[in-house]
C-alpha cells in the first residue's frame, strides 16, 4: 500500500459514515472503518485521534472560520450582532452542502459518547468566541453571555434546518430565535425608557 | 460484610473526593474508591453507573427541583422570570454547602470526561426545562430557547461563584447576566418603541 494516500482522510470520512449508516454507530469498529476505505487501522489514527473524531475533523476550520469573520467585523458593530453575523455566514456555508450535513447530525445525534463530543467542540466554540469578542474590546463577563446565547442561537437554529427537508436558509431561522430571546427577555432599562 | 450499608452512597462519594482531590480524577480506580470506603467493586456499581457517575448522582434531584419550581410558577410569571428564579432558588440551596461544592466543581472540571458529563447533564437540563415551559403554554422553540438562556446565565454565574471564595449569594451574580444578555441583544422592538 502506498505511504502516500492523497484522499486518504476524505475516504475514511466517507467509509465511516456510509458504515455508521448502514450498522450504527455503535456496532462499527475503526478496523471496519479502514478495511472500506481500503486503508489500515494504523493510515485512520494517523488522522483521526479515536473513532468519533472521524465526524469532527471540520470542528477547527469551523471554529476559526467564525472567529475570523469575528474579529474582521468593523468595529462600530454590537457584540451580539457579530456573533449572530459569524455563526450565520459559517453556518450558511456549512448548511449549503444539504443532506450530508443533515445525514451526519443525524449519526452523532444517535449515539451519547458523540452527543458529548459535539457538546464538548460547542463548548469550546463559546470560549473561542468570548476570548475573540473580548480582544475587540467587550468585558469578559459579558463577552462569555454573549458568545453563549449566540451559540445557543445557532444550534437551535441548526437543528431546526436539519430537521427540515430540501434547501432552507439558515439566516432567516437564526433572526426569528434571536427575536424570540428579545422578546421574551425583554427591555433593557424599561423604567428609564418609558 | 453486610449487604445493607445504610449510608455506603455518602461513604462512597466521600471516598472518590478524597481520592480525586489527593491524586487526580484520572489516576484514581473505582476499586480503589471502593476499598477506601471500605465496600466492594460490586457495591459501587449497585450506586454508580460508571466511575465519573459518583460525581453526579445530585443531578436527578437537581433537575426534578427545578423542574418542580417551574411548574409551580404563578401563570402570569413570564418565561424567563420562571426559568431565572427556578434555578436561582435551587442554585442557592446548592451553592448554600460552599466549599464541598466549589473542590466538586475543581474536580468536574479536571478532566474532559467529566467535562463532558457535566455538558451532557445540563443539555439535559434545557429539555426538560423546555419542556416544562411549554407545558405552561410557551411556544416550543421560544420555550428551548429560554430553557438555554436560563441555563447559560446559570453556568456562568455558578462559574463565578465556584472561583470565588468564602461565601456569596448566587442570586445577584444571576441577575447581573441577565441585565448583561438584556443589554447586549437590545430592544425587544426598537421601531414601534420610538
Amino acid at each position: 500500500m502506498a505511504r502516500w494516500q492523497p484522499d486518504a482522510q476524505e475516504r475514511l470520512q466517507h467509509a465511516a459514515m456510509t458504515l455508521f449508516l448502514e450498522r450504527g454507530y455503535d456496532e462499527v469498529t475503526v478496523a471496519e472503518i479502514a478495511d472500506r476505505a481500503g486503508l489500515t487501522r494504523r493510515t485512520y489514527f494517523n488522522y483521526f485521534a479515536d473513532k468519533r473524531e472521524v465526524l469532527f475533523s471540520g470542528a477547527a476550520t469551523f471554529e476559526r472560520e467564525i472567529i475570523d469573520a469575528v474579529l474582521a467585523a468593523p468595529a462600530a458593530v454590537s457584540s451580539v450582532d457579530v456573533v449572530m453575523g459569524a455563526l450565520g455566514t459559517v453556518g450558511a456555508a456549512l448548511t449549503a452542502w444539504g443532506e450530508p450535513v443533515r445525514q451526519r447530525q443525524r449519526v452523532v445525534e444517535s449515539a451519547t459518547e458523540l452527543r458529548e463530543r459535539e457538546l464538548i467542540k460547542m463548548d469550546a466554540l463559546v470560549t473561542a468566541l468570548a476570548d475573540a469578542l473580548h480582544q475587540r474590546g467587550v468585558e469578559r463577563l459579558t463577552a462569555t453571555l454573549v458568545a453563549q446565547v449566540g451559540v445557543a442561537v445557532y444550534r437551535t437554529a441548526f437543528q431546526q434546518w436539519a430537521e427540515s427537508s430540501g434547501p432552507r436558509d439558515l439566516a432567516p431561522i437564526m433572526d426569528d430565535a434571536i427575536r424570540r430571546i428579545r422578546a421574551a427577555v425583554g427591555p433593557a432599562a424599561p423604567l428609564s425608557a418609558r
